[in-house]
């Protein structure tokens, strides 16, 4: 039972266990190698490659050394993105060569297409000609489609076979995936007829056709369907496996719902940290990597921080002669900023999830409006009554609840219409709407508060 | 072959197609039946459920009135969360806890949570003690958690039981899941000792021990774990299904790969929409709920832009003198906030995916202030070559200068500190790490920038 209990907190163990990776560390030499093999002998191949991400290149390299070839090929195929490329430039190239050949094609290709063309062309190189086919096949696809993601290993059969004739075919064939979880049914030209689930073979008797257990739910996707097509798909019919086809119908792999998992984690990386300024994970990419990466994102902002300043600047006689407009004035911009990127946010969310389309658009516009008017009316009250209590002058609490309603609105237009727009356009609206969003709420907001001050109050 | 390309599109069909919506709302009614019936009768039971989001309450009722008992089950298994409450309200409750009593588990269970606790009561009451006593027991897990979540329909059998014993066993039990991916091996307490594969047992001969053929990867978790953990498990050991224990290690269900991607959509949607300062998907939800669920992060927004506008306030006798800083002051803070959110945005993240854990904190902390400290330099720079050029004042520009490279700093300081601290001690830190690090940025962006000045400018 101990073995069971073990298992089941694994997970945390590794990646929490400072001890062992300390370990690891001081063990990683030929020396202490029995040590070593002792400390990771028992790790699942998962978990040995999270713990290479706290480890240098050379020991990275040094411990696979160590490891007979189907182990090797195992943590290979489990390495985080991040570090593929500088460990396998580190490694004998026929033999990461051989280890790719050795894996399931979607493992492979995902540890091909993370390489840099230098390397990359290095180890494609070394792979034998039969499966170098297989994999540039893979690789023909764009990136991040179901083509890419794809395992080639399946099983299919024709529809008028027996159960009986299913299990004992595949008792006796060898070259089989490990793992499948339907039957795909095949006509004699390789097009998808349906599928019939391995647990309901299972049940069935022997002479119960197959065509007679199919399931009734879709389950093929086009090869060329993006990933996160594909994982709505999975989601929308709570799909485990589904058959891939190309682009004349004919079945050339499956995807598994263990790479949903991956692609969905993936997306949703993608989506957060774009909204936040920043373009991908950085946790294992070298200090001088990541400043430079979000440089590009600051120096946009630095630019429409400028506009900003810029509308401002044309209001500098009124400010001169009215202070408060000055401190008042980063409330109205910072409420339309903040406005902005709820809309914004739950536009491209909603973009994303395909919750907002064609149908409900207009009814979802103009609910952000009327959000958008309602708390503009609140919060212009709101920031009134504070700026009256303060200032004790009414003309500039009227001005200062006036901007604050022109800018929240513009906020919930432009919040949404941005991401809209770009997502018509076909351009990713996580990637560039804050920077536009915001600096329409800046702009609105500054122009609007002074330049109604400075018609108003002067 | 029609039939299978037109299912390989059928999820953009129906989310896009204006159409089918507006047909279906105009036969739904007791004249055009026979036109209804023929509309959703092609229709997969998720993707009706979809199409009722564009009705309303009575339509939906309708329509279910028409349904044959098994797809009524279908289809109210598939009802997104938001308009559970609102369309079981307009149903009869007897059939609604008939219907419950036939879904799987976690279906009936993610319906009974989704009702408002009025309706739960009402439903509850109606269904037959035994399955009240089955939904109960997951209730009892806390929300969120693998016992929330998991199905209590699986198979187990001892591990010296053959292969073939265990077909003949599949054939002849009927009261078994319609769909399963291995069979689980309990002793005769009921405590896991591991799985076999359902494709494994079908390739395997009759007479092989089942406790020969058990998997090697950990496939057990814990009734009260997370679910959100729970994901990471299954994507750390890439698993389609697992067990779930209780806390006497006895097996009581088991999740599969189709919920986990349902879990990682919802806990990816948490935290992008928090980051956002939306509290959850408004897609369903009334202007005035949506809308006071935004006042009060708006409302949050307002008390600490009016903390930041005092700060300006304590200066306004040296921008009276100098208008140029009212006019560079919001470039500071700008600057601040954006590296803010970049850092911000990055801790979230791998704190939610366990990439930022003990062993590298110190790590990634060191990393973060040496990017806000190049990113600073860089900066404070570009800031203050623009400031000369702009305003022709040395000493204005050093000032910018200096000023952002206080605050970019303090940006990736609390940029990191903040959410690490709050999920420290417990608190979500997507929900309200933005606030704080924003309110940091301009406070400190307009105390440097103004303080410096007024002590070096004047």
């Amino acid at each position: 039972m101990n073995e069971i209990s073990s298992d089941l907190t694994q997970n945390e163990n590794i990646t929490f266990n400072n001890k062992l990776i300390n370990a690891v560390i001081a063990n990683c030499n030929e020396e202490n190698r029995a040590n070593l093999e002792g400390l990771i002998e028992p790790l699942h191949p998962a978990d040995l490659a999270d713990l290479f991400t706290f480890l240098n290149t050379e020991q990275r390299s040094y411990i696979l050394g160590t490891l007979k070839e189907d182990r090797y090929t195992e943590v290979l195929a489990e390495l985080d993105d991040t570090i593929i490329d500088e460990t396998v430039q580190n490694l004998e190239e026929k033999k990461v060569a051989r280890s790719i050949s050795e894996m399931e094609t979607d493992d492979a290709i995902n540890l091909i297409e993370s390489l840099e063309p230098e390397s990359k062309k290095k180890i494609l190189d070394q792979v034998n000609p039969a499966n170098r086919v297989i994999f540039e096949e893979s690789l023909n696809y764009p990136e991040d489609t179901a083509g890419r993601r794809m395992q080639k290993e399946f099983v299919s059969m024709p529809g008028f076979w027996s159960v009986g004739q299913a299990i004992d075919y595949l008792r006796k064939e060898i070259n089989l995936p490990e793992d499948f979880f339907e039957l795909f049914i095949v006509d004699p030209l390789n097009k998808p007829l349906g599928s019939a689930s391995v647990s309901k073979v299972l049940r069935s008797q022997r002479d119960t056709k197959l065509s007679d257990i199919l399931e009734d739910s879709p389950k093929f996707v086009k090869a060329s369907m993006d990933q996160e097509e594909v994982a709505l798909f999975f989601e929308q019919y709570s799909l485990v496996s589904a058959g891939v086809v190309d682009d004349k119908n004919r079945l050339i792999g499956r995807i598994t719902a263990d790479d949903i998992v991956w692609v969905l984690q993936e997306e949703a990386e993608e989506d957060i940290l774009r909204l936040g300024g920043v373009a991908e994970s950085e946790m294992n990419q070298s200090i001088g990597k990541a400043t430079k990466r979000r440089f590009i994102w600051l120096f946009l902002n630095l630019l429409t921080a400028i506009l900003a300043s810029y509308v401002i600047s044309l209001f500098d006689a009124s400010i001169e002669k009215m202070v408060a407009l000055a401190v008042l004035m980063p409330i109205v911009a910072s409420m339309g900023g903040n406005a902005g990127t709820q809309t914004l946010t739950l536009t491209v969310r909603s973009l994303a999830t395909k919750e907002l389309v064609e149908n409900n658009r207009r009814k979802v516009f103009i609910k952000e409006i009327g959000i958008s008017i309602l708390n503009g009316f609140i919060f212009a009250i709101l920031t009134g009554v504070a700026a009256l209590i303060w200032f004790e002058d009414l003309s500039l609490s009227i001005i200062v609840g006036a901007a604050m309603i022109i800018n929240i609105l513009s906020a919930g237009l432009f919040g949404f219409l941005i991401p809209y727009v770009f997502n018509r356009i076909k351009i990713d609206p996580a990637l560039a709407s804050s920077v536009f969003v915001t600096t329409i709420t800046d702009v609105f907001g500054f122009l609007s508060f002074l330049g109604l001050a400075s018609i108003y109050l002067f």
